[in-house]
């Protein structure tokens, strides 16, 4: 069954984590590793383990019927670990008796799961980083490149394209900080038991625990943690608050694609943003299926923090709705932040445009300029009072703003011409836009 | 690629809806109907529809391919039109050139998710009729089954396990009348082109339309409607409160199916609610599939009701988000009422149980019987206050309610002993049960 | 306690059914309805009835004492009764006791916020239908103002600006007869004591039921509904559709005020829009109120949709979570609604700029006329293909299409001279642009 | 206005946080040390700055004006500075020039909501410290109180009420953490003028936003962060997750205080969790309005993070709608932690009725032990099987399963009645029960 849109919201190898075959496989790593460590402690017989091992292989299973009997008893592990034991027993009646000793279900599909995001965030993280990169060079490189800054969609007051670029840069750093956390904190083996206190493994039970951990390179918890899901509750949130950094950019570059815009574009690919009925379009696709992925996460993420209401010591349904959420969480965000990489690799950025839109205003964005530097003699309110006047006079008879302010009594009793004309440059006007992009810089390298 | 809870969270039929190939095939079936129409309208040649509806066959489709080009264009519909016209063109260079004529990827994939919704809806609704008419029996079976009614999860006061049912019927029964308004209006064709005037078919474009729903039975809408999103976002609320019903139902027969009420329970089947390390218990494995998804559901739906707003004529992202959130709402809310007709389909009710519970509160509930009984020889607040008394008493002393109230002489002034006796009969405290049944009966009916 | 964005975000005559005063007003609306039916019925004398009637008046209420007992009890309706009976024993002892006589907390509370939310729905109704013939008024004035149509924010085709708000129209009207449905079947009373079966008023509670809800003109409901809530979530469904439609309208009217493309502007008003910093600027501050609350609404309905899933005969917190909720969705839809009334009240319209914006891109959104013209003689794709090179080539060079449209053989072979001016023109592309403005307008009169 | 659940979900101080005066302290708070600041720097006079500094009173604001006019400018600093201005230049015409010098309304209010994020933080905070204190000292009271562990609400295992306590300690441990990063992190300075390059301020920017974060004592972040909203989003997540610790112990709560399990209660308090109908009845109140509260705020995060895809350098819309959406999360979790504080501070656990519930199955909770025993002996399905047999034997017959235990031969084969006898006692079967109290006990001391 091949997935519709496996290419367009999807990063194919975060998406092959995800197939049934993979977390199969995960779950067999964990019985591996369950019937080593228990080897080891002398829980059960090293021959047992080793047969056991030899059998923890995916591609051993049948799926379907896997799934089959996954609807009776409500979850993979059952049926898997039905089918592991089978297999094993054709080998050695006795190592049958080993398979998953001890642990329960959620053990098996809990540890499952950490081991898929950790390997998930990795390549998610690998992606960040290179976003990183690539968002720093482009700070660098427009550093100086002047182009109008825009509140509630209106022209504001000059920035540069580096100051865009370090603002999203930012954000994305503390995202990567969250990550760098979740990878060293966050993933913890299950091995509870029944209900959590391991009663199955006698006083070998944190030993065992103790090694399998080891053994999977997984974090050590305190207490199993069978309905205090805050780890996957995190993960959620984490790749929640990535994501929303991923759709600010895409938010941008689709609004400055724009066609009276123009000011930016998703780098050009044969096909790319092509339409069937317009031959001269050219479609901001990255960017729409990044807004696509990252108008859904949200809420699947207030998905997984409801469902850490969870009942007693296992939940009744709260924790089965987790594990296609967390799953669409973890491929919505790689899709979006690996879009994010395509598009800003390439991405064209077109300087005269950007000069040209400026002036769009007639001036009128320099506007502050003067009230500030009139400020200091007249007042602030007054100031911007009298720049409101002239603003409307412009905006009125369609002529410049520098015009009017040249040909004004109280300005030109306190501004010079060079003065006036000095604050009609956008160069001018970007204040320290320097300062915070080396702050910035500094931050990432 | 299997999905690994296919048949425990979902319902089969309803998924196979939804595959890729399934949905191409909607897809070609709209192109199809599209050159008839026009054929039938002398937009095209008769002659190039017949080859164009010859090839549109989702079999003839390369899904690997066009999933790849998907991401290039941003949706399915671009790829699927040039195979679709490649097909043509080796049977007929001419029929090529009126492939997807005077439309839009958009009408395309539109109206191929309105069939796809309409055809899953219809799967849908016959499982709630059949959920409704199962209710309906049990309802009728247990009108004389006397439980405890709880509030805030402890008792209250005595319903009949019909009036329990009766009340999900209720729900249920609004549920499938708005299921119908949605069957007999919300399914529209989608026909608009580039931005909605249906410019590329000239003067024919209304005819056009009216003809190709004709032949797809759909509604024929008042004006295309590419970024009025509300007939989607209906059919997502619609299953949202469906899918609430269905909840609900699942939350209650999971907590009288908890060890220490034992009222009801799921029917046995072979495998079903078995756990892997403890041989005796019998767990609610269909409620918990349906509280699952009915967990799901709700925040999907929030995505459906935040893609409305969408820019100008075809959306930036919004669009795309709907794309696989509305096909898993559809999904989990078919999966849910599958599940609702499984377990209620032979639910195990345990009348003695039931009995032997409501004496469990020694009489207790049995409270504002005699505290009504009493209202109106002492007032309300009175009688409540000497109630509690009693109630305190009986609590502290471990005694029965009963005891108490035949030896209070303030209540002995008023109640004669048989008074006392019937007061204290759950099949004397269950008011109206009769009368509400027979109202949601004739409802259902 | 003042809000602080009262005015922004809301509207005023909605907010104030909304405060502690108004909601106690509607519960102490339902004692009085009860005691007076009571008192038809014979279940509690007449004089009774008329001294609770009279003490139902909620400025005799201690508010402050009443919050205070609410966190004690888990409800207003618990203190407030408390109250009220004794308001009523200071008059007449023996009417004390008939106070909220045989029913529960959740029925004052259910039915009071029944008539609160009809009461509301009134107000956004009438507000939505002065929204649509302001709608239809300016559909009718600009049915032929030609401007561009846009796809993922770009120029595609010309349309009209009655076209765009044609389309608004049709969603609203849509929402409109949601209302309706609303308004005419989903307020209904709630009367069943403490388990839904109206035990404490014998076999009168029927007839008492059916006093009241005439007396409060609500429906009658087949089965009281305390666990059964898809009223409510109907409630919030229909106007999470709505608020999804104002919001579009919003998205396209902030997107239109854009300064590169300045073609509406929502009305001027004195110190509306200003910028505290740029005295140049105009903000689309309805929109964004507007947009805010969008932004906002969905998530609550999740909220109401997910607390569906309730337990037993009285939920658990998933009842008391919808009291602020439903209130907030309430009141954020009737302040959106009201925005949208006042800025589409005097849009101002600029219809040079439309004109003048459809020329941004030297005529390649003609480039679909030509190549439909085209299609029939040389095929679709390759008239495809031709113009997405003479659109490169138009777009390299900077020249408008038409002059490489005027001078390419294959399209001379073809097209008359005039026939390529008749197709540049953007008043011959907006297709069927009236008829479709025509069947909305007759929809909505 | 007063709310009418103010005491039921919500902790007065925290709301009194989030009154419409509190935050127009909060605003004038920057104002002050803005001017403040900007005088250190020689920006402004010395004079001008400490008359504005004396301006910075909320009592001097007429709020109802401001509430109005914020409708005008769409949002609450707009008008404030307006007022403000006024004030000062009531004392002094040339220091009401420097009001609100160089800086927008963003800055103001962001850096506003900052210092009200924290003080509320703090407040939080410290009540789940003394909530983890409280934990602590339940689970070493109760650390050896046996209970039965439940799975999907069924009997599983026994457990002790100290581990169960200790798994919530454990995640509210890690929600300390989050919070004390928050707490050390998150809370930083917003200044960034018009479109955040303090173009206002000349080569003084960054000095002036050093000494103004030092006066306020936030953080000082590398740029400003208009549109990069991580950190509120963080905040969201973070109480989110909190918020769902405390969902889970509620649900927990008023699970164990059902009629029919009984084995704690909420302390008990003149008029708490009183009926109005039932004078029996003791409901969960506290933990209803916990898990009122923690149904919301999930939903309420969700809006917070697709709230991050914000456009340009100031949002449409999307700024917006955080800021009710933020201070209902504060509120809410604070409300939530803080009834959690009231409920578990005097909790009532009935160990005897703990006790008596675990028998409740005939022993059928002890199977696993001799499954796990005999496992060794004939392998665990085996095991498995054999005791799926004899526990269907004991449901039937309605024994003991230890009587049919005792009489199996093949068991009787292997395990001795010395062996069986300790198997089937509770606190034999808590597994490692105290290492793991012993574990999350050091973590949180």
């Amino acid at each position: 069954m091949q997935r519709l849109y496996e290419n367009l919201f999807y990063k194919k190898d975060v998406n092959e984590l995800f197939t049934a075959e993979s977390f199969i496989q995960y779950m067999l790593q964990f019985e591996a590793a369950l019937a080593n460590a228990q080897a080891k402690h002398n829980l059960i017989p090293v021959a047992a383990a080793k047969i056991i091992e030899q059998n923890c292989t995916a591609s051993f299973i049948n799926i379907e019927s896997l799934t089959e009997e996954a609807a009776q008893g409500g979850n993979a592990a059952i049926p898997l670990i039905k089918q592991l034991t089978q297999l094993v027993k054709t080998k050695d009646t006795e190592a049958a008796k080993y398979v998953h000793f001890g642990a329960t279900s959620q053990d098996t599909i809990d540890t499952a799961i950490m081991l898929q995001l950790r390997d998930a965030l990795k390549i998610i993280y690998n992606d960040l980083q290179q976003l990183i990169n690539q968002l720093a060079a482009l700070t660098e490189a427009h550093r100086n490149t002047v182009m109008i800054g825009r509140s509630f969609m209106q022209h504001a007051r000059p920035i540069t394209f580096g100051f865009k670029v370090a603002c999203w840069l930012d954000g994305l750093w503390r995202s990567k900080e969250r990550a760098e956390k979740l990878l060293s904190e966050s993933f913890v083996l299950q091995l509870g038991g029944a209900v959590g206190t391991l009663s199955g493994m006698q006083e070998k039970g944190l030993q065992v625990a103790e090694t399998i951990r080891l053994l999977l390179q997984l974090n050590m918890p305190a207490i199993p943690w069978h309905t205090q899901r805050d780890r996957f509750a995190e993960t959620a949130t984490t790749l929640g608050i990535l994501s929303g950094n991923i759709g600010k950019i895409a938010k941008d570059i689709s609004l400055l694609m724009q066609t009276e815009i123009g000011e930016v574009f998703e780098p050009a690919a044969p096909g790319k943003g092509g339409s069937s009925t317009m031959p001269h379009k050219r479609n901001p696709v990255g960017c729409i299926a990044i807004l696509a992925n990252t108008n859904r996460v949200p809420n699947l993420v207030a998905t997984m923090l409801s469902c850490m209401v969870q009942d007693n010591e296992r939940a009744t349904g709260t924790w089965h709705a987790e594990w296609e959420t967390l799953a669409d969480i973890v491929q919505l965000t790689a899709g979006a932040v690996q879009q994010a990489c395509i598009i800003t690799n390439g991405l064209e950025v077109d300087k005269e445009r950007m000069c040209s839109n400026i002036e769009l205003t007639n001036g009128l964005i320099y506007a502050e300029n003067i009230s500030l530097a009139l400020a200091g003699y007249i007042g602030k309110a007054e100031a911007h009072a009298l720049m409101e006047t002239l603003c409307k006079e412009a905006v009125q008879k369609k002529i410049h703003l520098k015009n009017l302010v040249q040909k004004n009594d109280t300005i030109i009793r306190y501004l010079s011409a060079e003065q006036t004309v000095y604050l009609f440059k956008p160069e001018n006007s970007a204040g320290m836009n320097n300062d915070f992009i080396d702050r910035v810089l500094s931050e990432v390298k």
